[in-house]
């Protein structure tokens, strides 16, 4: 299928060699809470809508019932650290696999490979159906150079995991930077993927400092994440209290 | 995907900066109703009809047998007090989101830019799932400036409604013409969207009139509208009755 | 979309204003029948080929273990009472709604208006969920004009029959055929629907023969016409045996 | 649908008229299990990936945690005693009809017109959902001239086996193999259908062994073609004790 991917530019900015962040809506939206968050907080500038017949034929309103288009965005910050970086953002990710292919395929050949990126970091979460205390990082790699580079910078790379491989954005956009020969990382917080993960965010965000040679304020978010560890606590409770009931069941 | 929408012109009207106003099937077809409705009284001519394969492959047959494909058809209509008018009409709207996507987006580009349109509107229905008696016209619009004009003309702005945003050709034409600068709004119709709501394309047209400095002869509409008001009275009442009937439920 | 629908021409017969006569897979297959057969009677010569993604990625065996890859075919006659006959004849339909349209959009813009048809007659059934002992054979026109000339030839015009409509390629190169000034029509053969009905195709037959001023031999299809009659017969035999117990039902 | 498949090319081979097997995912993988074991056996060497928007948007990881992008692979191996053979390999068929065909299309166009296939082999199983002891190699041709000389290589005719015909890759190519005039064969390795089957295996590659005029050590297949031996008596040895209870079971 041809596609008709729609890239609108607000501005067309001067960048040396970006790093380009995804962060897209996946497990535990972990990937997109750590881009959103650490775009906003560098004081990043749009500079590029996304649209496509892939992403759903909707509207939402803001608060002035002003329409804003189902579609995903290009974010750009200079001299971070002295890095440009640019992020891709969105609330949404194509709405067939088919369409996830051609806007990443489209977004590749048209936007990133002019850019002469230096490398992609695709975030996601990493959801493993159990409550998780303290979130890992891990991490999948287009070529295995990069792999000790970021242990250093604290990714666990564990054989095997995630079992069933990387889907969407996160996987094709690392997958087309393998490619073009740009080198590429996924970066999955660990999350039970049961509810939105600020917690496991927070890890995320650590790394993503720690390659970047910077720090920035978290408070916002370590709020969020203390609620996470609240909840999760509460889970865990109710959990034991149900397994000893049940190991108790014979005696009531 | 590319797009095979054609559109085949009857005629080739010459018209001034029109407005263009869009009727397609959706909630309580309020907004169709209405279209259809205000594009009859005004005596329009219809100049064109839209194909595309994501219309179902379907033809019709009228009392004569003979057939009319499934499309959406263009009419206008000159020097509506000053103003010159564009329908789209139908009774269908693409079968999948992609369809309903590229054939907005090939009515943009194909028709709609070469017209220089002075004004969107694009009509619909806001389904609240509950009985309405006295249905409000709901209005997003593509640009802060527009809310005021429209509240003005009897157009209530809630923030936040509808919540779910809105979907199909309405939500489409509003953000293209957001996107190439066209000042654009769609209305909505209030409707229980239980049934085909005439009242609700009542109030909207009483908006229409206001917008256009027009007014037209509603009686025809008014019959099916008060057939609406006798509906809902009854519906109220069986509600009522019901919930007595539980209330004094541990009685009986 | 844009299509990849493949013609692959064995032979490009010269041919003078031809008749299309279509004949795929429907209801009660009876429109497929009446082709095949006719196509066959005439003495018909295949000349080319039709493939599209839209049909399934299928081959088929012969008894020889020779593939057969799912296609339509065209086949052509010359001069049957001073007329030529191409035939659109297949064991498939595109797969999907947008599948039909594209590939009768590529047949009529690639192959039928290249060849100045003189008429069109798609051949479908008409499913009335009910036996059928005497079939009528109903019409659709894409012109007005046709209409008399028709039911001179025994076609029956019925408002509002099929009330909903007619699809397939039946319905698309009839409307096709309006949009391009062909006089079109499609026969449709009434039938349960139930079963694979010779005998409504019989009746299609004695229709196409008065149109084209022919008479072919149809004995092969009276004997299965017959079976049909038998088991009408038979379902109807047993319909009443249930109804007269369920009447009798309050005695037993 | 246009097709955005992507062919990457690690190096362009010389090749004489080369031989082309498939073996890719399918009924028992018995295809994709012999074109594998054959294309490592004899040494052959990847020189090309095939991406496309119907593979799933997946990338799995290594045990280096480096990522490998779903795709279909193009192999080669020079003079195999005289001929030069290509492989197309890989984990995945297209997700939908429309894709398969698309791919298979485009890689039919793009890559093995250009190369002037001597003859195409398209590797399958034949699914009799019934315990196999001694599978036969089923054949289908593009035409039967070649019938017989795979007689002769111990491939099986059976008219009217499969039944239901042969559905995706190995049908398409086979297919556009007839298309385009290139000698075509699918080779259909029996089996019961219900578990990867090694043992079906063996039996095709005796077949391409015998076609070839070559043999290879399958030693390491030999070894799971005898799980396959014993996990079939031990399924036929409960049914036969199931069946003998069932006789029995008015006795009990």
């Amino acid at each position: 299928m041809g596609s008709t991917t729609t890239i609108r530019y607000d501005s067309y900015p001067e960048l040396d060699r970006p790093i380009l962040i995804e962060g897209l809506p996946g497990i535990g939206n972990v990937g997109k809470i750590t881009a959103d968050f650490l775009c906003e907080k560098l004081g990043s500038k749009k500079f590029a809508s996304v649209y496509s017949e892939s992403f759903p034929p909707l509207v939402m309103l803001d608060n002035d019932c002003v329409v804003h288009m189902a579609c995903n965005e290009l974010w750009y910050v200079k001299d971070v650290n002295g890095k440009d970086i640019v992020f891709l953002r969105g609330n949404y990710q194509g709405s067939t696999p088919e369409g996830q292919y051609l806007i990443c395929d489209d977004l590749m050949k048209d936007v990133f490979l002019r850019m002469d990126l230096s490398y992609i970091y695709t975030l996601g979460g990493y959801g493993t159906g159990q409550m998780v205390t303290e979130p890992r990082v891990l991490g999948a790699v287009s070529d295995i150079a990069l792999k000790m580079e970021l242990e250093e910078k604290g990714v666990t790379f564990s054989p095997g995991e995630p079992a069933a491989g990387i889907v969407g954005a996160s996987a094709l956009l690392i997958a087309f930077g393998q490619m073009y020969g740009i080198p590429s990382a996924c970066l999955m917080g660990e999350t039970s993927g049961y509810f939105v993960d600020h917690k496991s965010a927070v890890a995320m965000l650590q790394v993503l400092e720690s390659i970047l040679g910077i720090t920035v304020d978290k408070s916002d978010l370590d709020v969020k994440s203390q609620q996470i560890d609240e909840l999760t606590a509460k889970v865990k409770e109710i959990e034991t209290t149900q397994n000893n009931r049940e190991d108790l069941g014979y005696i009531g």
